[in-house]
């Protein structure tokens, strides 16, 4: 299966990313249909020409019209979500999805599905700070990389599907890493940083403070506004690799710790300079992706 | 003594912040000097007419020639100067800074201060990761927080005066803390990001890691980049007020960490929403200053 104009979409939960997808695939002319638990979602999307199609309680027929099936949705949903409505679904469809953890279910999921179906697993790398599809543009993704998740069982067909889709969509880099590694990169690169964000924002009191405050302090806790069901699923669900990342983290914020209480100035400067080597890595990479 | 159009101005130090001092000032008519140890900077800063005058060598009659002083230089070097040169300066000059800590040297300062002179201390909270006078702006003041950080030695006038100055510079928002107040909440809203930051920079190896990151950790590690010999003066300069922000931070991040340990969803969600509702404190500030 290729994409082409004639690929019939589906996408199950229409929250700021599902939203997102399908605002960008309507645009590029492709039939997207939209399923949510929510009338208030399938509404705006109809009403915005978000989606082509939209439905809360799909009938067997609706949900055997798809070619391609996106889950937007929290990553506990997936899994029953398939084992209740597989045997409606089109012959040879693929389904991908778009959650932020891939370890927990993506291998029960790919084990119990009919033979003639697959599961190929993706993580878009951009989101809001505000959820919903209200909030949703295609030009989130512009800039931002896309990573593909495949494992023993998918077929090069799939992954190509997969990588045609991130191209679609509009992101600058796709990339490939099983789901373990995926997970344990993805509790470094976002589960991590939402720890901290989180915790520097609750450490004290925060009365007046932002009378005080420079870009520094707003940059680092952008992302302490945050979803906490969406981000405590994720959290319990990554859990050995996050304690795992914030561990890490906290050992390089205890060297620091040290070498500031001892006044070891030229130790701090070291720490600076490998830290600014390093950061320069996502410059360029954030700089290419925008030319 | 008021700013006017008379008022002839001197940035000792014409780096990021002391050029764009100079940019904002000159545009608005102010006659402004520059001092500095670089012979280029000070090229930069006439060719670009950043500056009237300006000079590597200053005699007595050129530092004699100024009302409104504005050091723009580390904080180690500011008692040293006035040692040397008050006895230049024009009777009752005012002196400012920008400095990012105060308690360091302030009141050392205005312990050997002539007695007609006034030095009263400002923190202008604005920066880029890039540094040197060709990065200047006057645009980086533009919604941003001035901080006046006068002791009771200071006047009202002088009080006056440095508003005055931070309205003229374009900034969004002035107030005025206590010198140890202020080393205080530094500590907590700049110094303990710029530590943050720079440990999730070191904290693992991050080759390949740009080609999967999102905006959250771009966000977070936008800092990383950083000066490391005026931040590695500013930590220790401001050493125990600066460990006791980051003990407070240690706590809160340690009692996620077992939460997440725990499995305790519940404790969680209840800090992620603390965390949210405290954002939004700063979103409020940034939406009316930009208003």
């Amino acid at each position: 299966m290729k994409i082409d104009k004639n690929t019939k979409i589906l996408i199950i939960g229409l929250g700021l990313i599902g939203g997102s997808y399908a605002k960008a695939l309507t645009e590029k002319g492709f039939f997207a249909g939209g399923l949510d638990t929510d009338q208030k979602a399938i509404d705006y999307a109809l009403e915005n020409k978000i989606i082509s199609v939209g439905t809360v309680s799909p009938t067997p027929e609706y949900i055997g019209l798809f070619d391609l099936i996106i889950f937007a949705v929290y990553p506990d949903a997936i899994l029953g979500w398939i084992c209740q409505n597989q045997r409606y679904l089109k012959k040879n469809a693929v389904i991908t999805d778009v959650t932020g953890i891939k370890c927990s279910f993506i291998h029960k999921v790919q084990e119990i599905l009919r033979a003639d179906l697959e599961f190929i697993g993706a993580h878009p790398m951009a989101g809001r700070e505000s959820s919903g599809i209200e909030n949703s543009s295609s030009e989130i993704f512009k800039g931002a990389n896309y990573v593909i998740t495949p494992t023993e069982k998918n077929t090069q067909n799939a992954k190509e599907l997969c990588r045609e889709l991130g191209v679609l969509l509009g992101f600058s880099n796709i990339s490939e890493l099983s789901p373990e590694q995926h997970d344990e990169i993805i509790g470094f690169l976002s589960q991590l940083t939402h720890c901290i964000a989180v915790s520097l924002m609750t450490c004290r009191d925060m009365n007046g403070m932002s009378e005080y405050s420079g870009d520094s302090f707003r940059d680092l806790t952008r992302i302490a506004k945050i979803n906490d069901t969406m981000w405590s699923e994720l959290f319990l669900l990554n859990r050995d690799k996050l304690l795992c990342q914030m561990d890490m983290f906290k050992n390089s914020f205890d060297k620091l710790y040290d070498l500031i209480l001892k006044g070891d100035r030229d130790g701090i400067r070291d720490i600076m300079k490998k830290s600014t080597l390093n950061r320069e890595l996502f410059d360029k990479t954030k700089g290419n992706d925008l030319v």
